[in-house]
């Protein structure tokens, strides 16, 4: 084992530091952030990503705009500091629209924000809302181990799993939730081959699972995205596992767009389609994934990376960037309160999930 | 309209012309071959790619080795002739294993030269080579345009097409397949707009697909290829149309990978998927997909093209070049003698394709 990435962010003295995940993996650089505006810009231009990372960094953003706030204006009301609070929310929240884990964090430091108004704390105020982010983000970490527990368990000894996009130590607080699962399973003893899909356009599989598995040394060969169904097909993956950006009421699962078609292939061969998320990606107010807003990035990042033009001149590119995995074709969601399974508006709402295990779950099993 | 894309390749006094379609759409240099070596070569390193184009140019190089078996030994005798031919055929034959356009044209080229042989008639060896080759690529522009009367039909004005990977001119003799049968719908006047699935690694759509379509004014946006079942799930998509590198017997359809996934996704959603190609595409030898071998080029072309590193050294690609679509998932195959409905068993083996035509479809209908 060499290197474990523990996580793709840092908090110390006001400034929150990130790892520049669009060089990864030729250039491992951490650039500072000491402003929410600098937090939003890295959030919307993907320096961080990665639902329950995106949350982590936004939480650390408020507690830097509480710094803002205070070296601004000293003797700011509580009134006017709670307005420039709320404007802080509204920018943060417009950076990515569709992982719910954004506005959760936001809602967390909200609330954390407006206890310690009431009490006319604000001289305190950078410190209660430093502790909140840190919370949240040890909290993440600690809903990937347990993830990473229940999920293990799915996954028999030898087998080859794939995964789409990242979900790793570098999309959450640290050690994943995909890769949370598979990482268990290595550190369990057992043994496992992973078959990253690249995941266009960012190349979240190519340029960062491989680097993250790489490192700790799990077997890790990258696919081209459209490979996954063909591989499927031909019996040589036991099971998929991927992350979520937002999980509806209902189990439909918005996630990296490609996500849907991997669970196409893997229910066409009654290969397992696990989703791993902390409940913080559950959005309970969201009834199924038809009302899960989907963000469209600028088909420009098709072209980006290359050394020669890959499309002639004016031809425009389009690039959804999430999509959404109807439940019927999920096999179970993993989180940190256990697995769940079909029917998912039940058992995501149990506060245990495992005693839900129906006899003949979606997709087989392993 | 601006320039059309006649062909990607011509042949004059003994030498084979093909445009270096690695290096389009940024450079359009066009490349000489002058012997069996030089032609194999750039079948196998995909100098010319796409399954008739093969064909045509393994043709030519049957015809340049006739030269040089004739310009190094003027006295050959024909059963000498005959041993060296049947080495070129060999030689061809392993530069690309999936596509049976290239055993097909070499098994044309062969009749065409034993024939000739069987004469007595040595010396008229290269022009009755030249004349059946160039036949080859005449027959099949003829039925890359009966392909797209016979498949316009089938396309509703208005529509919006997705096809993968480049079924165009460029892979055929000229005109295309899956690309002769948008041709044709725009040629009739009727509104189209297309989809290109990038397709990853060689990047056929975005670098090929949309520079043909671009050139005559065809309107065509590029999308990763992870988009398009999350495109099709959104009604925006009213059918596919793709080449195919073999079809079997039973209708299973070998085509660049990822156009499995695109079959799957277009069956959970209603919408048609038509395979167009010529009837030198159809291998009734082979009698399913799982029969027919599926090419595994170097997981290195994965790598190559960035202008940065995109995955940690040492980790693998791999890169299965095709993948087998059922015939489950086929709506119809056009083809030059009609259009094929399932059971493919029986109307791939009928003179004339669209008498069988079904009331109740695979895949709905347009």
């Amino acid at each position: 084992m060499r290197q474990e990435v523990s996580s793709p962010l840092s908090f110390r003295d006001g400034v929150l530091y990130l790892i520049e995940q669009r060089l990864l993996p030729g250039e491992e650089q951490w650039i500072e952030c000491k402003s929410v505006e600098e937090v939003f810009c890295a959030i919307r231009d993907m320096i961080v990503r990665g639902a329950p990372a995106i949350g982590c960094a936004a939480a650390y953003g408020i507690a830097i705009g509480a710094r803002e706030f205070l070296a601004e204006k000293p003797d700011i009301s509580p009134v006017e500091f709670r307005q420039r609070l709320d404007r802080a929310i509204e920018r943060l929240s417009s950076a990515r629209p569709t992982a719910v884990n954004l506005f959760w964090a936001l809602a967390q430091m909200r609330n954390a924000a407006l206890i310690a108004i009431e009490s006319g704390n604000l001289a305190d105020m950078p410190q209660i809302l430093d502790q909140r982010a840190s919370g949240i983000q040890q909290e993440d970490i600690a809903m990937c181990r347990r993830i990473g527990e229940f999920g293990a368990a799915l996954i028999p000894d030898g087998a080859t799993v794939l995964t789409h996009c990242n979900a790793g130590a570098l999309a959450t607080g640290g050690y994943g939730t995909a890769l949370g699962v598979i990482r268990a399973v290595f550190e369990a003893g057992k043994s496992i081959t992973v078959l990253a899909d690249e995941t266009r356009p960012y190349l979240q599989g190519a340029r960062l699972t491989a680097w993250e598995l790489d490192r700790e040394g799990i077997d890790v060969t990258i696919i081209p995205d459209s490979a996954a169904a063909a591989l499927i097909s031909r019996g040589e993956v036991q099971c998929c596992v991927v992350g979520a950006d937002r999980i509806a009421a209902n189990g439909d699962v918005a996630n990296k767009v490609g996500t849907y078609a991997v669970a196409l292939a893997a229910n066409a061969h009654d290969v397992p389609f696990y989703v791993a998320a902390p409940t913080s990606t559950i959005d309970m107010e969201t009834h199924r994934g038809a009302d899960i807003p989907i963000e469209e990035r600028s088909g420009d990042e098709l072209f980006a990376r290359f050394s020669a033009p890959i499309a002639p001149p004016h031809v425009p590119g389009r690039y959804p960037a999430f999509d959404v995995t109807p439940a019927a074709l999920v096999s179970a969601i993993i989180t940190d309160r256990g697995v769940a399974y079909p029917p998912y508006d039940r058992s995501l709402r149990a506060p245990s999930h495992d005693i839900d295990e129906p006899d003949g779950p979606v997709g087989g099993r392993s």
